[in-house]
């Protein structure tokens, strides 16, 4: 049942439904001497907030994140960070007969029959909503790896059947030829997107297939492409504790998710190994690849290559044409879901999956820290 | 550094390298009771045995699984069950540079930028051969499972380019036509193909596509498709310790894994949501799903639908043809590597990803065991 | 670092400093359709308010627990349960040289040392007051583990040097010709004493011994003892998760525990093997024992008869008198610690004991639910 | 169920049943780099060997270790080292009415009672056998522990009636007077003593108390006493994870054990805060402490001074006495326990006490690399 926790050193704990008094995260194993205020967490539950676009929902959620504990004079204190998003909107409603019927592609029928009953408002625990948690916790994880030199471009891959012609490692390239490698010119780009998207033209296009599941009452899909660099060359666990085992976990526990990939993926799957091998060879002195098929890992551990990753979202399951299910009275009936839902979740899932990647990284460098006998000699 | 083990509950840990003295797992957790002999273990590790077709490394390994401990009077007593495959070739060999350069596609060069150095021999610890440990415990799982009506149907869904052109849910829909929604004869049929694909005239191209690779001394990759049945609905943790992230998990500590998905996977990135949701209706008096794109899982907790999920295999990395790398001297060099190397690993990889499978779904029915008052008040 | 953590089924984690903005806990993991209220856990947390006698300190903290998720319509959803304690005196003040120096019997240096630096306000994450949350999390496991028989009664048997002349076993003697078995009657007693503690006569000179104290400015400790009855034959995990291993992994985890013992506990050391064996007997058609010196765990398993154990604590460190130290500017000193503060913490942390009993029976009593195939085969 | 795993970072697995095959252990989690070989933990199995005195059994079971993975070229690879100790008399035995039977003071009947039934040659799992697998692991911890400047020293304090009159404290002051700290010498005199006293005249009197045991049949238990020096400051997690508590599972764990305490234990329990408090003074440049009541631990961090605690053991269930009992027909009978038995097992269980207490160290050790920023910014 302990099912709200992940990580094994910098550990969290998710709690809060979507309509309770509010969603929170304690942070278990939070380095001591972090500066860390809330302005740090604000900007990145900024980029999940709903009412940004006319693709996501109208409500003013505000989101607005508290530090309750472990920070003191602007630094982690080594114990536990619990931070709280309070929610602002706690009148009671009128939820209708939503409590006695299962909504297609919602989790309603599978918490019934686990738990018994399920907190129906606004779908309880399995809202979105709870990824708030993560990604205040997740703010931290980023801020700590980019002291270590770590970043990350996570950016609207396709929307619906919309794909953005450019690799990831185009973007790797058109970074290093510009910006010395660094993210900042092409992330403005990206989060002044109302999209999420790196690419204008496919955004525009984007934008044309969602109004059209908006006349259709209907709603779409995608994937999120992740990109993290800096990455040094020996985290990740041998054999259970791969880094891409870890980000798998870390990616399908976001809800809708339905497919990961590392570097070629599935694609590899129909390559032969003379294509798929990524050679080595010398560089400023140290050993390269010369191509990044692998997306930066081998057997589990990062090569020091940039990592590249792909997440696949189901259309969101809310919409507002007839559907048929059945209720809590065994009963066959049919239903139209209304209200305020994104059309799509996936550019408010950018930061969610880019959050997560974070968690999962540093948990695996903290794993690391005693991984040769020389660590331990440096730091006793 | 502990990444070795996998599992809260029916918890197993794997130790061993290639060409060490043998390869092992410890079972910690199993229930008391369960009737368990070698031969169970046996014949899932006869399924992944090298050198049974031509396109399987010659080696013969004989991989035969001893139970030291946790068995008693032909049942386990709930204490650790221990399993060893002693390797039966310990002769000294001599490795050549092996030791010294980095195999492309290899964790050769992540490995000694993680520890320091490496055991070399036959790839050490990253070797395919640690999968052994894997299958011996996950036949335990899968024995205990049977017992409680699940099933499970694993088989090559793809190899290289040639695909299989039944999806899942035909093999189910006939099963249940013709056997009773039993996989026995579809099952007989798998295990007597070379290549564990369900359908002759795929595997017959698949055949003649790694003849192909053969020739070019290249290799293949491919996609492993699994089934379980009979999962009762309720199983997964919300949030973090899905069904399908665990799955997910499970499916990427696999050496050579790149991809994974589950129900229509990545397909349901550019469907639209009234394509994508499950409509339900009451069935023989239970809740029921008309369609089953989710491949059974709704909110990370199993729906009561078969459990469809893939999983995708990159090619081979040991070719034989000259490929360019760097040595631990920081030299620019080519190799040729030469020896025995499976032209695919997909078909023995098939039985690995059914036990990764078993142990996943295994310990999460363990962990909802305490999911209601109901439940505690039932057994105590 | 993650050490705020305890617990693999019912696992709380604590947060929180104690001039911080708050103290809380969360419950990951507790099983759905309980039915529990704010009240549920206030009573608990009254038991260690301060202010009740003059042996505790005078603040008036208030206290009030509030659930801020995993509660619906007055029952337990099984997702988690967040508990939050807000502080309400939070006003800045001065402290001080307390930052600078390290107060004998505290854990400033350490904490020093540890993280570079700490929140000295009150003690900080290292105060007494963090048990507020544990308190909160207990009372929802007792009430649990009431709903399933089992019952804790919990005192003071020692304060300094006077001890209570009656054993754990007169207790359950009396309760058994006097309430059937049940402690309403005694645990009354124990809860109107200032002091905790079972027999008047003892607590008179308890309180006498705590007047001499506060005279000479010097402060005491003393041991709590618990007893469970209840617990079924079955609980406890060989060989490293031992009930009794748990238990006092529990009972340390506590501030100021020295000692911790289980039955004749020390006692037994200088016994014969014949006078500490506990005999069998059918009784009722029951095989049960004729004494208890084994305080009802065999070989960590909990053997049916009634658990008991004591736990000591030492004296507060917080005194009045001169003491000699040192401060970070490396500097001899000595100090004289003013302002409110306990003489004694025991009484206090009686249900603190109580309650860390109660989460540590409750996770294993989880842990013990897939023991045996035929639980698996009743619940599946 | 998985109770046999101990550690999060140097975790260790044991497995295996007195009278089965062989008993080992899994070491996952330890750093690459260590020198090891089979000597390094022959010398720990050798101090718990039985037949090296007339108190311990005359059984001659060799126990000799081998290492099945994890070390190439003499030293450890970073992955798991499998260690097993092959049972060499495993002829089948006339194992009596043991099966039927309770024997008091075991755990057969709470093996029983929790799996249904019971592997019941010699004890099985709860035998003291499984303590080799520790001791294995142990080995490895301390050698990696010494070369970090920790040194352990562990003996009997007392055999039943008998203790020994110097404290710990004794111990390390003449060892820093006599040997420059270092306790080659008494751990010389320690290991030739064959009840593992420090003090000859306490010994000689143990052994006349001993014999006295024999003649009548009866068993003796005992307390052990460990002094670690050399742990830095800060090693310790707040709040559960707390080096005293995490001591304290680790000596409950072992079987037979009935209290722990720490520094001065439950002395303390009676003691005045002036006088249990450990006064600082600067000394050599650094801060130290002038006394050492509390055992080398505040607020469950190690302090920098020497780490003191004792473990008492339960006189030996097994007598040759007659006692009363029950049989699993539920019948009341008596039973007289012939065969080899050790009249005391504490002389044996000093290295097992020893060895838990450096897991429990190293594992702390390892948590504590991550604890600050600069931790990870001098690795990274």
């Amino acid at each position: 049942m302990a099912g709200s926790t992940i990580g094994k050193h910098f550990q969290i704990t998710t709690w809060g439904e979507s309509h309770g008094k509010g969603i929170g995260v304690v942070i278990n194993g939070c380095p001591a001497g972090l500066p860390l205020d809330e302005a740090d967490i604000q900007k990145f539950l900024d980029r999940r907030k709903p009412g940004q676009s006319r693709y996501a929902t109208a409500r003013k959620e505000g989101d607005k994140a508290e530090i309750l504990s472990g920070v003191f004079k602007g630094r982690t204190t080594g114990t536990p960070v619990s931070l709280v998003i309070f929610n602002q909107d706690q009148r009671s409603r009128d939820y209708g007969d939503i409590a006695t019927y299962y909504r297609p592609g919602h989790a309603d029928y599978t918490f019934d029959e686990k738990y018994g009953f399920r907190d129906y408002r606004g779908g309880g625990r399995s809202s979105g909503r709870e990824t708030a948690g993560r990604v205040a916790a997740g703010a931290v994880a980023v801020k700590i790896l980019n002291q270590l030199g770590i970043s990350f471009l996570t950016y609207s891959r396709a929307i619906g059947p919309v794909s953005v012609p450019l690799a990831a490692e185009d973007l790797i390239t058109a970074a290093s030829q510009h910006t010395n490698g660094s993210f900042a010119d092409i992330r403005k780009r990206i989060l002044s997107d109302p999209l999420y998207m790196p690419d204008s033209i496919s955004s525009q296009k984007a934008q044309e297939y969602l109004e059209d599941c908006l006349r259709q009452q209907d709603s779409a899909g995608g994937i999120v492409e992740g990109i993290i660099t800096g990455v040094p060359a020996g985290i990740g666990e041998p054999v259970f504790d791969k880094l891409d085992a870890n980000l798998a976990k870390a990616m399908f526990s976001i809800g809708a998710v339905k497919g990961f990939e590392i570097g070629d993926g599935f694609a590899a799957a129909s390559a032969k190994g003379s294509q798929n091998n990524d050679a080595m060879r010398m560089e400023h002195g140290k050993a390269s690849f010369t191509t990044n098929h692998a997306g930066g890992i081998l057997g589990g551990i990062s090569n020091g290559a940039p990592i590249i990753f792909r997440t696949a979202f189901k259309p969101t399951p809310s919409i507002a044409s007839t559907q048929q299910t059945v209720n809590n009275a065994q009963e066959d009936i049919t239903i139209a879901i209304h209200g305020r839902h994104d059309p799509i979740i996936v550019p408010r899932a950018v930061v969610v999956v880019e959050c997560m990647a974070a968690l999962t990284v540093l948990d695996l460098i903290l794993e690391n820290t005693g991984a040769k006998m020389e660590n331990l000699e440096t730091l006793y």
